[in-house]
């Protein structure tokens, strides 16, 4: 890889987390699910232990931003930090959702996301994700009123 | 990168994962430190939201396994896969421990676990790692009985 192709590589993961951010806010599923890998494995926030495949992850997103009022949501991402090497990338950062759900309980949580990026066919696509909260060792619940 | 490189990187990533696992199992805090980078940043599966920095992972490492019994604890992964790029590479499985406390407790619990993995200096090392379990959304405690 030259210095050139790992600049152009990193612009093209920015963009692409982005653009993805602002699909989520959008609660555009269609777009969002455009970049995840058909065989894509999720860990995700609640059970089950893992989600295989665009379309499970396609279901569980559509449940998530469902639960929320019309209109947009909050959503920001805190502290990304993205490594690309030739044709593998990872990034983690601090995701945060700050909206109201139809039944009027506001939401406002941060949790850990990790996304893994392989570039299939030239084209980077997200194969593996990882979002989470920590627990409580003492009480045994998940941690959901965590902030950075 | 031509093909010849990819299959070492692989090979070398693997003897790293299987070093770093036997070295879990034998609780040798040193020997799975050694593969971690300086600045590292993990989401572990207990609160805080994170940790920064080797140092950080290495307390919470001895902690952890602290609380077992004499002896080698029972570890295994499951499912591992690994992707490589040039000087970037991400893994994911799940993680199992089955191990008694120094109380008498049995501990048999199933996580997800991410790791990342940059080329510094020509050396492997994780630069960051993320373990959780997922939640119950009912009764928001976290699922530590889940298994695969």
């Amino acid at each position: 890889m030259t210095g050139n192709e790992a600049v152009s590589a990193e612009a093209e993961l920015r963009a692409l987390i982005e653009d993805r951010t602002r699909a989520i806010r959008e609660k555009d599923v269609a777009a969002v699910l455009s970049v995840y890998a058909p065989d894509v494995l999720v860990y995700d926030l609640i059970d089950p232990l893992r989600h295989t495949g665009r379309e499970s992850v396609g279901k569980r997103l559509e449940a998530w931003l469902s639960q929320f009022r019309e209109g947009p949501i909050g959503y920001e991402l805190r502290d990304l930090r993205l490594t690309v090497g030739g044709d593998a990338a990872f990034s983690h950062c601090l995701s945060h959702v700050d909206a109201t759900t139809t039944e009027g309980q506001r939401i406002d949580m941060w949790w850990r996301a990790t996304s893994c990026f392989a570039r299939i066919d030239g084209r980077w696509m997200v194969t593996h994700e990882h979002s989470s909260v920590p627990f409580d060792m003492e009480t045994g619940r998940a941690s959901l009123g965590l902030k950075p």
